[in-house]
């Protein structure tokens, strides 16, 4: 039994206290507002992210935290990429213990292309972690709540500290397996969202199964391709963190990226959606990132871009997607030939 | 404007026959039986596999064989596997012109193991036809006749032929790409319908989508382990007819292969499920024939076996699901660098 310290309480971090419950282990759960704390106190359950799930009792919720860090043997960061940064600034002065910090937000950033865990090792001293893990892959939060079957991949540059954070959340629903690709698995579980984005971009135009499908194809090329310039393996992006979450995200009404996607595809506009959404939309800030990178290195992706100039200029999302249908090209392998060869060549 | 003949008027000949009438071709389509092409003939409509879609003026319906074929440019033959022999037999006597053969059927024969391409191969000799081509990619028949936006892969060994067909089927809606990799588009979309009659069944049995969407990623990983060992390249398994083809065939009902799963998972017998359909169910042939392959060269494919054994020998499908989620393995890659390693070998 350990003891670990859930940051955000998020409907994924929620569902991830409730993991690492079962396992009855001691959870520490810090909610950001203290009355999102006290609701979920009185009412044993997190009914603004997570209706409907009963919080175990070995889950200690509290909005100070400096609580939810003393004497803990893993840390878990479950709170939006954007809000990294200022958490890692606020723990600082209260880890004092040196343990491995777990994180779970699938973003990156504009401006500085950072991955969450080097958002992490620049804002933290090395010297006050363990080591950094990334958890990721297909897993709509309400399912874990469940308790339905859900695979996840965790990744580290330790391989043995990965594997013993496989051994805190693996049980009989929830499935962990371990990757040694770092930079893939995170990068797998951010890009997918913009992909999610046009998605649901095409489901609110009107086209169907197969337009979408295409899409998707497409997409994960375009994004596996700007992956591996980044330091993944391309193989990461045929995997859970890659093919399975972006499949779990374009086709569920679950995913809040599909769905903002879906919005912008009726026609509404960016912020009206953001507002409405109430959490956050995590591809719409990675998808900045993506294009400003592939602009920066010559990358061609067309889907991205096309993504990118409906969210901020304000382009016509049914052109968008003509455009996208009709593009010049004959041959289908030109990508993923591209990728063959240039993974032959590392 | 060519001369078409069309063989086979189930729901995806009658689309692929539309899209070349649209394209302002001559096209002859076959039906095996005499009232089904006089009922088209009447009602100017597919009314049994291609409801609410008019037939365009420019499509000469007929069961006569030797009508079909005479004069001809290009044959497309869009019967079920099971039937190509037969159709070929057939077929021999009334060649008159050596034309292109396409073919759009997606199984793999039991027992012989081999692909539509070697079937027509075995049956036609070679002086009777030009080259084949098979035509394979996401796209469900009713959105082609309602001409939403759908892509397509076309491959040959004779990329000017892939590329002569490319031209007559290409128009604004329907894409049409060209793949150097032949036996790869064959596998994809045959041992694709292994998976979407698994997804069927989780489906049916009432998991979530995290458990199907690792179910897909797992099962494409050892569908394309076992395409590569017949000699496909893996990468045209991340394309549109492998992923894209294995995405709208499970994530959809209007794919038979996931509806015959999904009522498999809800505790219907076989034979009830395939009576009840009215159309043929190509997976499940195809399950066989993957499940003797890989029996036969040692090839691990735990999905595939898992769902043979739902199948054939009556075995309890929640059982076989749980026993594919908590299996034995850590570390996510391993079937993946498998893969790797084997093309950088060759």
């Amino acid at each position: 039994m350990a003891k670990i310290a859930v940051l955000g309480a998020g409907s994924w971090g929620t569902a991830l206290a409730i993991v690492l419950a079962d396992n009855g282990h001691d959870v520490r759960l810090w909610a950001h507002r203290q009355d999102h704390a006290e609701t979920m106190k009185e009412t044993k359950e997190n009914e603004k992210y997570l209706k409907g799930v009963q919080l175990p009792e070995n889950i200690f919720i509290t909005h100070k935290l400096e609580d939810s860090l003393e004497g803990i043997d893993y840390l878990l960061l479950a709170v939006p990429t954007k809000a990294v940064r200022d958490v890692c600034q606020t723990m600082k002065k209260n880890l004092t213990t040196k343990v491995p910090i777990i994180h779970a937000a699938k973003g990156i950033e504009p401006e500085t292309f950072k991955r969450v865990s080097e958002i992490i090792e620049e804002e933290l001293p090395e010297e006050l972690y363990r080591s950094i893990v990334v958890l990721s892959g297909p897993s709509h939060a309400e399912e874990v709540g469940l308790r339905q079957p859900t695979t996840v991949t965790v990744s580290s540059r330790t391989l043995e500290v990965a594997e013993e954070v496989q051994e805190i959340f693996i049980n009989k629903q929830f499935r962990v397996y371990t990757s040694p690709d770092l930079v893939g698995v995170e990068l797998g579980g951010s890009l997918k969202n913009i992909i999610a984005l046009g998605a649901g971009i095409s489901d609110g135009l009107g086209y169907g199964d197969n337009a979408k499908a295409a899409l998707i194809t497409r997409g994960l090329a375009e994004v596996a391709r700007l992956g591996t310039s980044m330091g993944a393996n391309p193989l990461t992006f045929s995997g859970l963190t890659g093919i399975g979450d972006l499949i779990v995200t374009c086709t569920s009404s679950h995913s809040r990226n599909w769905r903002a996607g879906y919005k912008l595809g009726k026609g509404e506009p960016l912020q009206k959606v953001l507002d409405d959404m109430g959490m956050v939309v995590e591809g719409v800030r990675t998808t900045k990132a993506a294009y400003q990178l592939a602009e920066e290195h010559g990358i061609d992706m067309p889907i991205t871009s096309g993504i990118y100039h409906i969210l901020f200029d304000n382009e016509n999302p049914r052109e968008i997607v003509e455009q996208l249908m009709t593009r010049v090209r004959r041959h289908e392998m030109e990508d993923l030939v591209n990728i063959l060869d240039q993974k032959m060549k590392d």
